[in-house]
């Protein structure tokens, strides 16, 4: 099975490789980003998306940036790949791991002495480490997801938490990858997941590109396949989770829970530990984005609604903990009563802020 | 309150005057069909949509297109009512109103000694009938459900039943009309309805024109709202409804009835006895027809999803009548267990095929 890489290191080496996500599903494109205009202009615009996967390409991005000025003295280098990173974390201010990563190469090159070429390797070896621990992120929870795909199941997602919005195989499809290279069969039912479509447009691709039998559907059509009996488990990514298990995740998520659960269908969660916020106790204290009612309006290009009407567009739910059956993450499968704290409080390096 | 009329005579009664709903949301642009090829063009283009409808539509164009041929022989002209009416009624093969409409026009042109001026009359009396007998149903199905209708309700509706589907008020929407009309003050939540966009180009834009608060949303969001306590009922149309009291309709509605039974939230189906069918015993005898792949993948002009992907597009869904709070038609307000034989044994003139 080829599971696609949405980000990784160019052949040579100099340069962040890309899969160009404004050109899907129509068009498979790689982009090599060399110059920082060229990093910033692919985060700004979407070419690469995904809170993980942008942090891994501002990471390999920043270095390639620097390469040309490997010769400057070691102050002026120092005082450029701030620079370099400044510009690239203003490119999408609310993506949290894009800062994170940043930090993460400010910080490295900080703490080595080492100027010049030797300074962009330490700094190369940093982006590196961001790259492969995020693999090994997705990996884990693939892992631990593993034992939910029996042989022949049919399985139902949302939105895309996919190898698209990483730098290895997703988290929410991390179990499937998994379960397809082990040898079971399994069919994937992919919301399109109104209104950017990420399910139809990003998920639907990268599940076909690895041979996964895909069927596309509208969101309004998922509990009638439901209760056809055409749906053995759904599984679904999330953008934060309470201390009490609550999931705040893409709108339509809740929906989804509440239809699986009138059916008798599990309801899984497979997200990064990085997600698990203990801070906030419960789904209640998240506010949820309200987006620009274009998206809905004007979703293709062309206005679909009444310019009179209001627009009711909220980027996310929350879906209660009572309605998810599991919660798979890089650290095992947690069921209620959940105990994040404990869990976070332990060392674990490697875990990459969503 | 001023509810648009989606089928009328013109003002000089030589045309049907239709809104053309292709141009909708974006322009309120109004045509009058007089010739054979306008009418044809104006059904077979959904110009005018929506079963009841499409059969008014084909009666007062059939009128208006024979008006030309006043003075021909009697023989010519009966044979003509038969020709046109045959060129109609080709032009969409699956809607039921349209040969009902026409069989009558035939049916009335038949019984009529009359020639040239008189037969036109007799024919315009009978498309004027046909006319009037679907506003009345509209409106009776609009005061049964009137009770339903609390001062200050915050309505959820699905596709679009309404104004632009009849040549009255509509059937989900009729109760709405009417209680606005009585001064209480509605709001009206309309789900997009994919993938062709009924709610967000037709109801959203019929609901705005009365002045009726409308606020559109994708239709993975209603959940949501439910959830936020911003809906106190649901309403929505019907396709057909078997002896049980089983429902199909546009698809999304099963998911809708499933997540206001979660939500403790009423769930009620306006509909004409036209629509009951005492031949199907319950909703699992009745077949749903899959549609066209684009219309998910290429709903707005260009591809959303990989040519890879298999798609899912069922028209309509089924929902089991233990979900349906109560069934609005112009006969009554019908609640489990339903009576429907009987109520359709009786005599009563008037009810239109759906």
């Amino acid at each position: 099975m080829n599971v696609i890489e949405a980000v990784r290191w160019s052949p040579s080496g100099d340069a962040a490789r890309i899969i160009d996500q404004t050109r899907l599903p129509l068009e498979h494109v790689e982009r090599d980003l060399r110059t920082l205009p060229d990093v910033c202009e692919a985060i700004r615009t979407l070419a690469v998306r995904g809170a993980p996967a942008i942090g891994v390409a501002a990471a390999l991005g920043l270095v390639a940036s620097l390469l040309p000025y490997a010769s400057e003295p070691g102050v002026l280098l120092a005082r450029r790949v701030i620079e370099h990173a400044e510009q690239i974390r203003a490119t999408r201010p609310t993506a949290v791991n894009l800062p994170w990563a940043l930090d993460r190469m400010i910080g490295r090159a900080q703490r080595t002495s080492a100027t010049g070429e030797s300074l962009l390797e330490a700094l190369r070896a940093e982006a590196t480490a961001i790259l492969e621990e995020d693999r090994a992120m997705c990996r884990r929870i693939g892992e631990h997801g593993l034992p939910l795909i029996p042989d022949g199941a049919r399985i139902l997602t949302h939105c895309n938490a996919g190898a698209l919005a990483t730098a290895g195989i997703g988290t929410a499809p991390a179990p499937i990858y998994l379960a397809v290279n082990a040898g079971r069969t399994v069919e994937v039912y992919v919301d399109e997941t109104r209104p950017l479509l990420q399910g139809s447009r990003l998920t639907a691709w990268e599940l076909g590109e690895a041979g996964i039998a895909v069927t596309v559907l509208a969101d309004n059509m998922s509990a009638s396949l439901m209760r056809a009996g055409c749906i053995d488990l759904c599984i679904v990514g999330a953008d934060r989770i309470a201390a009490n298990g609550d999931v705040a995740n893409k709108i339509g998520t809740y929906a989804l829970a509440v239809l699986a659960r009138h059916h008798d269908i599990p309801m899984y969660v497979a997200a990064p530990t990085s997600t698990f916020d203990p801070r906030t106790r419960t789904g209640s204290e998240i506010v949820i984005e309200q987006r620009e009612g274009a998206e809905v309006t004007h979703g293709f290009g062309r206005r679909t609604a009444p310019a009179s009407a209001r627009i009711y567009n909220p980027a996310f739910d929350i879906t209660p903990a009572d309605l998810v059956t599991a919660i798979v993450s890089d650290r095992g499968l947690h069921r209620a009563p959940y105990q994040f704290g404990e869990l976070l409080t332990e060392k674990h390096g490697g875990a990459i802020a969503k």
